[in-house]
């Protein structure tokens, strides 16, 4: 936010807000030379208002720590906003069904979108949002960057993450679910089973639950005095086409793997494919682990071994949190992972002979 | 809305809305002998008004045919509602995305809701939509019953339906596919193939969409003076045990059929399975075709012969069609049907010899 222009104001420190009174939308209009209509605008993400304007008055707001009051009972509808970086297939839709059913519980409206790909809204969107003025929101694998995040503060406008993904900053709540254990407990399945050259493949290295995955992959592999090999560990994307790319290129090797641990249900219906296209059959001589538990795993054939994540159960919390917060009381836990569950069905099986 | 209550009210024909001044609030306030703040609260389905009132109220907003006016550049956000009976799967998703998409050109949020599997709203959530005043509504397999379309006549509200799931009323636009023609499109192709024991397993008979192709089913079998088995013509819900449960019955029977037709691709994947249990090989000795074809299709085994209903597309139109509605300009065309297309993959081949 600092810029050369503003320098200068870091030399005089804001006021205690202890001991000044706190800043109103008068005193902010005062400070930055505005009238009271156009702080209102800042506030609510006007587009009517200079960019030099809406700069001077968000760094008054910011300097002076104001926090806008909630409206309690007025006439505006009650919304939570739900934003995902891409909204693919049933993974979306059982999130989606999880803040439902958090948000029918306090009678406010879910509003969805999607941010194609990105994974930082882009400013037309967040314009919008503080016009909405919504309870909270809800990001699903994105986040807000440093001046969103203090932008939505001093609206008093609280916000969750599911499924982070990079590091989360200090202080923003998230909500996951056990991968580490998640893809240890798959790999120990495997293991277990006797396979000894067990490939894995995850989501993209930038995202913390496909490396939390794959960590938990060489866990069991190393308790298990198993090697490593850097060619059996691949990452792509969560999509079947990853899935199956990366599963021609495995299975085609001399010394192909017998067993092949998804990082999700979709790149399994691509390994299986893949199997199928290389005449390799399910579980016989190869199988295969998916992660998610999608409803679809279960009618495949064969049905799908996979890591159940509670998809369902991480966004009604996510939203229950936004809810505390929004009341201005402290969630008992602001980071909050949630059990995932191995579920063995048939797609996987001891290794052929020889394998 | 006739009660025996206002009966008499119904002699007294409303004036002629050319000969008489426009209905106001102040006047509708007057006319029910209530404040102006009460009708306020009346066309924003606030919560605290007396059953009684609101009665009142909304007799005379009928009787004097107010329209509310849409405030324009307000500093109300901008949403339109999308409705789902019930949400499952990708299917959701791509009318999802279809809405998301048109609703981003026009800088509207969209407002998701389920209504658990009912196909009207209840009251609670029509009240909050009130409250909201969305741009317009998105109804999907749902429908307003003849007070609920009156009221939001009267502020001025449009609304369009996706795949109607009765009769729609006169006046109601909705949008829709081809399901007469992918229901012959699909039996056609089993037909050509050489199949002459085709079953159908369509979704409920209450929603116009399954009636329609089973009867393009019959229509086909008629152009090939195949004869059309009542037993051979199951109705049950779309999802996957549907499929399953009458698969399992109709492949277990002396005479089974050699083809399936399914009403939707989940309940294709319930007969692939069904089949599966009963060691029937697809396509070798069971032929099988879907509809909607949605992303997971292409990726099982073997790959779903389906109908291709263009989801994103429908809803897209149905989008458009509110906005231009509430613009206050006519649609081009108030019941569309957009073309469905038979996608012929792997899961049909000629009938078993002497089957």
């Amino acid at each position: 936010m600092s810029t050369p222009l503003d320098s200068g104001a870091d030399d005089a420190a804001p006021p205690d807000p202890v001991d000044s009174p706190p800043a109103s939308i008068a005193s902010i209009a005062a400070e930055a030379g505005v009238s009271v209509p156009t702080v209102s605008k800042v506030l609510n993400g006007r587009p009517d208002v200079s960019a030099d304007t809406r700069a001077r008055v968000e760094r008054v707001i910011e300097q002076r720590r104001y926090r806008r009051r909630r409206s309690r009972g007025s006439s505006r509808p009650a919304l939570i906003d739900l934003v995902f970086h891409e909204m693919h297939s049933a993974w979306a839709t059982e999130i989606i069904r999880g803040v439902e059913q958090a948000a029918a519980g306090e009678r406010a409206a879910v509003v969805l979108s999607e941010l194609g790909g990105e994974h930082r809204p882009h400013r037309e969107w967040f314009d919008d949002l503080l016009t909405r003025r919504p309870i909270g929101v809800i990001l699903v694998l994105a986040g807000l960057d440093e001046q969103q995040r203090g932008v939505l503060t001093t609206r008093s406008i609280p916000f969750v993450v599911v499924d982070t993904a990079g590091e989360p900053p200090p202080g923003v709540p998230t909500v996951g679910s056990a991968n580490w254990s998640g893809g240890l407990a798959a790999t120990r399945h495997l293991v277990g089973l006797g396979h000894r050259r067990i490939a894995v493949i995850s989501g993209p290295t930038a995202i913390m639950c496909s490396r939390a995955r794959v960590d938990g992959y060489r866990s069991a592999l190393e308790e298990a005095s198993l090697p490593v090999e850097a060619n059996l560990v691949r990452y792509g994307d969560f999509y079947v086409h990853g899935g199956y790319h990366h599963g021609l290129d495995l299975l085609s090797r001399p010394n192909r793997p017998t067993a092949i641990f998804a990082g999700s249900d979709f790149q399994a219906l691509g390994v299986m494919r893949a199997a199928r296209e290389l005449g390799l059959s399910i579980p016989d001589d190869l199988s295969i682990v998916g992660f998610d538990d999608l409803a679809v795993t279960e009618w495949i054939g064969p049905p799908l071994t996979t890591v159940r994540q509670p998809l369902r159960e991480m966004a009604t919390t996510a939203a229950e949190m936004v809810f505390t917060l929004a009341r201005g009381e402290r969630p008992r836990n602001e980071r909050i992972d949630l059990a995932t569950e191995l579920v063995v069905r048939e797609s996987t099986a001891p290794p052929p002979r020889g394998g």
